[in-house]
């Protein structure tokens, strides 16, 4: 059974929707749609593929080529009304018995397969009314011709008007919602919703701005290896790889080779990669593997220069992405509404004990050098927002105790360390500090630890040869994105998640 | 013993040169010297340091303060000449007996060891002849203070001067140059050699040219995970990870997930992530793990919409970094002497037969269907570069059986594909391919060669809901950087190299 003649792409091959439709030799229009040869490049036609977004009234009355999904049809008598959609947008298009269509070209057109790629031409007319659920509101396309490019299997997992669905329709309407590991068994499905194209989107925006706004304040990007000799923090948590005839581990962060690159005279660099954590924690916001956006930094005396550098990118990319990224806020707030984002500059910059005198006024029990607890976070979150309208600080000076041995201690208060979180929403995104850069009191630090020199000896060393004093941090993208969108999931904003319980797809 | 009081940084530590030299009570010049306490933020001084490539002849007559390394030191009677280097940039300082420096004070400076990091308080004097062997020729600094701020150790595992010494000299002039593992054994100090810092500075523009090149097209960045749960070219080559309590996979590409994203409509993607390949090989351009730049697209009708995307991204950089990055490529010359690279606008695309022509021209035997052995890959660059003057180009249409399973066929002839390799300087640095997009040729096609189908089902199953023709390719940027600069190592070009033998630091 050959393909519509129309198209000419190549070599026919026998392909057609499931409901078997194929133009018959009695039908006027049977040069006007069909199955395509699956393309195999060809050709190269000059023909001009329009976007839909770019379908608007200063184009009504101009035929023009489309290539989208079928994202849903209706047969209603010698019409039949298909909506046509490509990432983000979509347009009501309009297939009717006349001179262009046949009545087998609507039986055709309403029996292709949901989530069907079709190449439409067609009149863009102004709509009589506005079209209710489409983005393209003002104009419909009436067709002439369609091909299906890539034809999808007639049952599919899930259905994407659910996936988009408040989730409290679903409760109060009884209307149907996609769980989450229906949606993450079927991501290639579930990305194409408009709210994870949203959320993708401006993940990418979110890494875009992290560097340019970096590269722009002098620093480097460097690659940093993820295949490592020796677990760097002790051991714990590390997933080992079989090395050749050895083995190695996976790298829990980038923080040594941050470090080497300040002692190696790099002055500011950042990088942009996978961290591997191999902990058991199946929470809403642990991933085993996740984006690290690090940043460390040479500074000249106060390591404040360096909470000032971050924080200030920070504040670059909230601004960044409510100029850049409106449309995509707004499209995942309505399948999650929430409260805009908001934040203060300069960032507001609390001290561990203030945020401790603030919990404690709230009724919290604590002791000074106690580490803040998740519901705390949250806790200190709301009272920062209520006190300060911010949704965004940083809480600094956090007691050595709770640090990696590697922090430097505060040079007043030998309980406090130069050391900060910095929270979105009441949870932490960063965590950072001053790293002792003396290999003395590094030695000092790592044995009152209980740490065995011996494993960390190669560390230590990079700091023989003159090291300069300096700061750094490690921001988790997947968090960020959360939390800036009021998302409650971190598996929301990884395109393909890992846990403990995941691992495809 | 105390540390010169003009500092005023907190705590007092006892710290030293490993000469001892400390200022001495009956000493004019004692608070102008001296080992400073270790800097732990104590405090915030107004202090502004001077970056060493501002100081020009426009600032002679100020007083300044620098932070640098002491790069060399040369004691001359009263005087001592001191190199204090930043970065790429070095400057001569004097620090000669006189009104602001007793002659303790000279020796002092004298034995300060090298590498340490010192500040130091100079007037800017116009030079009376050119300063040789600095990038500041113009301009010296006499010295009325200097405090040591990280004592490098006395003895230092290779010396920087050494480490960028051409070949050349070190052949013919029996100088001293230093070898591979050495520098890579001691990579914090060698990556302070101008050299590495203008190649890794250079690295970085490459990544940000071809994230700002694609962000511009339209691209989106995505984040694929690392850790997979089935090795994706059946087997081989593969790292293993312990993953819980079963076992999982370090990924060799990223481009299932790529091609899983353009199934979810993302259109154009791209990422920048590490890739890790299990091979034996121990060559000049083999590494365990690197840097993939990976892009993927959609494209209307024909393979080469994509080709000519990627050829216009490596354009791009090419041109950016000539702007962006001449200082960079000079002084990676000064060691590596390398022609200019070329390449032409839009790039030369040859065929595949037409390669093989060129290559039996010059006398080499081969079938049609062979694959390029890597001496012929670098013969044909050869003569590419002499009939057509560049150093960049892509070929086209490879042997369908040289290529992976899922390598679209080419239309015409079925022992051609839709394939392509990039070559830069006679290497490899590309391979891509149109991807079967049609989940039963995918599957034709793998069971041609033989593949399991169980162990793909994922990944044919991606394409059964609707899956638009696309095409991509991956780049390795150590590669690019080596290619780009004519140097001949990967390990070069890796700030951290991973090869089967060599997993450190």
């Amino acid at each position: 059974m050959p393909s519509a003649a129309g198209r000419g792409q190549g070599p026919e091959r026998d392909r057609r929707p499931e409901n078997g439709e194929q133009p018959a030799a009695d039908d006027y229009a049977k040069e006007r749609y069909g199955v395509s040869s699956m393309i195999q490049s060809q050709e190269k036609p000059d023909r001009v593929l329009i976007r839909i977004k770019d379908l608007t009234e200063e184009k009504a009355d101009e035929v023009v080529w489309v290539r989208g999904r079928i994202h849903t049809s209706r047969a209603k008598g010698k019409q039949c009304f298909l909506v046509l959609r490509q990432q983000q947008f979509n347009i009501q298009a309009l297939v009717a018995v006349g001179q262009h269509a046949s009545k087998q070209m609507v039986k055709f057109a309403a029996n292709i397969n949901k989530e069907s790629i079709v190449d439409v031409e067609g009149v863009v007319r102004k709509a009589h009314q506005k079209i209710g659920g489409c983005t393209q509101q003002d104009v419909e396309l009436h067709v002439q011709r369609i091909y299906v490019i890539s034809l999808a299997e007639p049952r599919l997992p899930l259905q994407l008007d659910d996936a988009v669905r408040p989730e409290v329709e679903g409760e109060e309407d009884g209307r149907a919602t996609v769980n989450q590991d229906t949606r993450l068994d079927n991501r290639v499905i579930d990305l194409r919703t408009s709210t994870s194209q949203a959320v993708f989107c401006l993940q990418s925006g979110i890494c875009q701005l992290f560097r340019e706004t970096l590269i722009r304040k002098g620093f480097v990007e460097i690659q940093t290896p993820k295949i490592i000799s020796a677990a760097s923090e002790g051991g714990a948590n590390v997933f080992t790889v079989s090395y050749f005839k050895s083995s190695a581990y996976l790298a829990q962060s980038p923080q040594l080779y941050k470090q080497m690159c300040i002692c190696a005279d790099f002055e500011k660099v950042f990088c942009v990669g996978p961290v591997f954590r191999a902990e058991d924690s199946n929470t809403h916001r642990h991933l085993t593997e996740f984006v690290g956006l690090d940043i460390e930094m040479a500074f000249n005396y106060h390591y404040h220069e360096v909470v000032d550098e971050i924080a200030d990118t920070m504040v670059q990319i909230f601004k960044g992405l409510q100029e850049r990224f409106q449309t995509e806020i707004q499209t995942v707030n309505k399948q999650f509404p929430c409260e805009p984002f908001k934040f203060l500059e300069p960032t507001l910059r609390l001290e561990y004990r203030e945020g401790v005198a603030m919990l404690r006024e709230a009724g919290v029990e604590m002791g000074d050098e106690d580490d803040l607890s998740t519901p705390n976070e949250k806790l200190l979150g709301r009272l920062v927002k209520e006190k300060y309208d911010t949704d965004f600080y940083i809480l600094d000076k956090y007691p050595l105790a709770v640090r990696p041995f590697y922090t430097m201690p505060d040079p007043v208060n030998p309980k406090n360390s130069n050391s900060y979180d910095m929270f979105m929403r009441g949870e932490e995104i960063l965590s950072g500090a001053q790293r002792i850069h003396d290999p003395q009191l590094l030695t000092e630090r790592a044995q009152h630890h209980g740490i065995d020199l011996e494993k960390i000896k190669a560390y230590i060393d990079s700091f023989r040869f003159g090291a300069p004093p300096h700061a750094g941090g490690g921001i988790g993208l997947e968090r960020v994105t959360m939390l800036y969108l009021g998302l409650h999931n971190v598996r929301q904003t990884s395109m393909f998640p890992r846990d403990p319980k995941r691992l495809t797809p």
